[in-house]
């Protein structure tokens, strides 16, 4: 294993520190339980967006944390749940007044964890509320989860539910938008190698020098089928069927395209694939409004990538370009 | 080989494409010659910040293109210095009348032809002039330079003398706060595994799996030595004690610290570092100031990373801190 770590058991806390060195004026890093928190929180009146998951996806979630975007992250052991002390924590450093959301990805432990959260937070008579992202097309079923994944979208529910939140949006605007958006988003990724978990020490999975993996989980797990390498030009239109026919997107629909890096992928890459989408895109008629290109939703040094459409509307586009001031997602101040 | 792309010898117009499309508002793409310039180029009046370089290191410089940045960016082909004709056509697209002010990494193919590109707008009386960087300290000369290479540095370059031209600043102002940013810059990195050329098709060098390359160049050459593998606690010191010896940075000197992913190393490690070389320049009295963390200055997909430091004042501060808009630095707009 080739890492630029020291103890595989310390490697989330080490990296926190570093987040937390890194970003001063963004958030601040508690360790024990670990949480992400907005340097300003708790603000006053506002609805705590909060989000979670294992760690290894960086900038997801951590990364995220800041003005209009997320309130505070839960980082799990490398692709590992948070748990519920951790998520309670979470609650409690962010709580304005207004309630908390809880926006999860569809995990079997992550829903789990946070649902217990959420009972312990009701019985501190915090409103908390969980909307749970299902948005990879891949599986209907998989290795950690019944029904399908929380992928690509999580980055998009948590920008627009995050702007809404410090706009001054109610819970019940906030749960509402979050449902919304978890409606009209839907991903799909591959794999060209296979990320190592740094407590595991080996590849999470084996793919021959011609393989690629089809509708890869961000953890490596097995998605649709195993292919023979083929030029972008064949990939990109398969990820792009596999997730239009699904919503489906249709003619004249508006939408934001994620094109995300699964880590390893140089944007050399990235940016051929996503000029491919946007030109299949046009060919359908469907208008790419917003686009956003590269490693946001990750899965350690692993190469490959997803594909994310959003369908969105004058509100939704509107929240999107609200300003947002994050490590990883930064604009408007 | 394992790559999403097509042709390998249309990769860099391919990405180019993607690129262009996926920012519209921030810049356009000239295909033959190659050039990305600035959406709303000419500025009237303004210095035109030109850089550019091989491809394969994005998101230096097509990504740095916009307003506070880069003017232009001439991409190369992968690992390959641009022609004259390049230069020659992003000077020509981004002269406003105040003169061009080229940045230029110390690789012996960049030196020469940009040099021939300022000949050739001084034919057309355009006032052009040229900065060298050589910020690594790693080796005097190595397989493609006379002296020492331009690595991490040139981001910094890029957005400071891009700050300043925005303001107003004139073309000897801007060559001379460039040229303090190169006396007063230095980097040092590192690689744990080979990026793979495109048009090569195999991977650049042989590490073993217990072994890393110390002092890597950004095209895979060489560096000081092959060395065991070590903990990260090891590691950074090892190059941080580079960096700062060099110049040297001393005890009250203020600095900018730059950790940058070689692009395959995750996030969760790269912060991992940081945290390490925060505390490193806090044991020595040095004060970080500001810093960057992220895969800024890449070698396609290779793992390993790189520290750079710059001693700053208030003035270059402000500089750091003025409004950007670019695919990949974005703040304050």
């Amino acid at each position: 294993m080739k890492k630029i770590i020291n103890d595989p058991s310390t490697v989330v806390a080490d990296a926190l520190s570093g987040l937390a060195a890194a970003h001063p004026e963004l958030l601040r890093v508690q360790q024990d339980p670990a949480v992400v928190v907005r340097a300003d929180a708790p603000v006053s009146g506002k609805v705590a967006v909060i989000s979670g998951g294992g760690s290894g996806h960086e900038p997801l979630h951590g990364g995220l944390v800041g003005h209009g975007m997320l309130d505070a992250a839960c980082p799990g052991a490398v692709f590992t749940s948070p748990t519920p002390d951790q998520v309670q924590a979470a609650v409690a450093q962010t709580n304005g007044g207004a309630g908390a959301l809880l926006l999860v990805k569809n995990y079997t432990g992550d829903v789990l964890n946070f649902e217990t959260a959420a009972e312990l937070a009701a019985a501190d008579d915090v409103d908390v509320r969980s909307v749970v992202i299902d948005d990879d097309v891949a599986v209907a079923d998989s290795t950690f989860t019944a029904g399908r994944r929380g992928v690509g979208g999580t980055l998009l529910l948590e920008k627009l539910v995050g702007a809404a939140a410090q706009r001054g949006a109610n819970l019940d605007e906030c749960e509402r938008l979050a449902k919304t958006v978890v409606d009209g988003v839907r991903s799909m990724g591959m794999a060209l190698t296979a990320p190592t978990v740094p407590h595991v020490g080996e590849p999470s999975f084996e793919l021959a020098d011609n393989e690629m993996e089809i509708g890869i989980g961000i953890h490596g797990e097995p998605g649709r089928e195993r292919a023979p390498l083929e030029p972008a030009d064949a990939l990109v239109p398969r990820l792009l069927d596999a997730v239009v026919s699904d919503l489906p997107f249709e003619r004249g629909d508006r939408v934001i395209l994620f094109t995300n890096s699964m880590g390893g992928t140089p944007l050399l890459e990235l940016y051929l694939a996503h000029g491919i989408a946007e030109r299949l895109l046009a060919d359908r008629g469907i208008v790419v409004e917003r686009r956003l290109v590269g490693p946001y939703v990750t899965s350690l040094e692993m190469q490959g990538m997803s594909l994310t459409l959003l369908r969105v509307d004058d509100q939704m586009l509107e929240l999107w370009d609200e300003p947002v001031c994050t490590p990883a997602l930064r604009w408007g101040m």
